[in-house]
């Protein structure tokens, strides 16, 4: 049984992706176990993806039987007051589902739910990169740009649970139109696809070589970048531009004491945060950039399934 | 004698601003008395306008002896928290002023500082537009923008106290070059003076007449707009625009009630107020749209002198 303190506390973690849903055990701090993977589009309906989570759920509470709660992290809008999906970006059908409920039926276990990425930034901000810091802006960067933010020692969810959409956030007002109409939102001239064009487009033009799509990932952008090509080199101080405009809106709305960055691009490493640090030290009175940090994730991919677990023993905690 | 009940309390609110000092005795929700104000170009020296400041309160105090607190807004970086002036944006000489512990020594009253639009945003809150919310945004627009954030019941300061710096927020990241060498800051684009002089251009190329400058403040330019003007309308629906763009990104960032608009510019009302929700409408996702809020202020001038106040009070309350 879990002891009085939460951080000793046993609780499952579920994050749900594009493609797959992953599940895990949490004690403490650490992953104790993986529950195998739900691929969500062999099951087709969101009806049928909940009767395989709740199974999985039930078979991880048999075996972990001090599990507390569970805790469970989606890509998209989640209104986490009301225990709800408002909709899911990248996943069709997923439109007012009350997944908190749902959960707990199938489990039999208290449940809270939240949006992918304030998950990974309760993860680094109570046990990585962001530890004892109160105001913190968390981003990972890929297919798009995810966010969560903490903002005076709250996890920062705004009126309809919506904040820490910074994917959205323009940086050119009359750039091109993006996802909810909106123009310029940097995810739109940042992610893994826009780079690789980017790239594609500029070795064409300045070099006359042609590269196919998939051998300009970030990795191959950062290994040429390191090799000195210029091409690759120009596309992350690009990356940095945009991404620093974005970060600046932040700092000037926010004023976070760091930016905490991980995902794909982020693995860019040097490159990317050299470039950052440069662009955004111009644009910030300078007794605010000193005391202003720009930090990778302590976390990987298992940001997310962390922070869903120790979400789910925060709400408990709360209710007790 | 204050009573149990906070709101009927009495304060000195202090509000600066570029050229003046303004001081008010507050009890309630109602200034009761107006001080003289301190001209700050005539002091010359922030000691000489300090020492003026301290005369003010020292005889608001002798006719009002049941003031108990005083607070001050100004207008630039105010660290609330360690009560010193970083430093103010259009007033030379003010540079790590420990305020707080002057006005105390000064007036004898427990004292509180903040930025000035930090101060109005508290009076929007309390007692005006944005009353019983917890997520507003509240703008003033003149001669550059200010703003103040409530974020989850909380006036939102950030890391250093130099949150919600909305003029500084870039719409264009390859825009001119701003105040901190930000590149396109929403406030080198739509203060007074950047429209009247978009204004005067416009006039002479597209109507080929020469306006001068001072005939073109928000008031003519509302008035031309009104009177079917196609070169007032084009500049009010331009400004709409940019300021939507920075309203955008505290949408995706803060997912806020509200947004509360005063100030010079809000004057023009219906028609800046019609184009904003135009460009919002078409930005945001429409089940978030239909719950975001666009009002005006409710206080004029008085904003700021009623929320140091208030401020003043509430801090006396949390050392109780």
């Amino acid at each position: 049984m879990g002891g009085m303190n939460g951080q000793q506390e046993t609780s499952i973690g579920v994050d749900m992706g594009g493609t797959s849903i992953k599940f895990a055990v949490v004690r403490g701090e650490k992953i104790i176990a993986k529950g195998e993977p739900v691929q969500t589009k062999e099951c087709g309906s969101p009806d049928a993806v909940i009767a395989a989570v709740g199974e999985r759920l039930r078979a991880l509470r048999e075996q972990y039987p001090d599990v507390r709660a569970v805790g469970m992290g989606l890509p998209g809008f989640v209104n986490h007051a009301a225990g709800v999906v408002d909709s899911l970006t990248n996943v069709p059908g997923w439109y007012d589902v009350p997944i908190r409920r749902i959960l707990e039926e199938e489990s039999g276990l208290p449940a809270a739910v939240e949006n992918d990425a304030n998950c990974m930034a309760l993860a680094e901000w109570k046990l990585g990169a962001g530890r004892g810091m109160q105001d913190i802006v968390c981003l990972t960067l890929g297919t798009g740009v995810g966010a969560g933010i903490i903002a005076q020692g709250q996890l920062l969810r705004g009126h309809l649970g919506a904040a820490g959409e910074l994917g959205q956030v323009g940086i050119d007002y009359r750039g091109r139109i993006g996802h909810y109409g909106n123009r310029g939102a940097v995810e739109d001239y940042i992610g893994n696809g826009e780079l690789a064009l980017e790239a594609q487009m500029r070795y064409a033009t300045e070099l006359g070589v042609h590269k196919p799509i998939d051998e300009l990932t970030p990795i191959h952008l950062e290994d040429a970048a390191k090799g000195g090509c210029p091409v690759a080199l120009g596309i992350w101080d690009d990356a940095a531009r945009k991404l620093s405009a974005c970060l600046l809106a932040c700092h000037y709305i926010l004023n976070p004491q760091a930016f905490i960055i991980g995902g794909g691009i982020a693995k860019a490493g040097k490159l990317l945060f050299d470039s950052l640090r440069g662009y955004l030290k111009a644009q910030i009175y300078p007794a605010h950039y000193e005391k202003l940090q720009i930090l990778p994730a302590q976390f990987g991919g298992e940001a997310g399934i962390i922070g869903a677990a120790l979400l789910a023993l925060e709400d408990l905690a709360a209710t007790r």
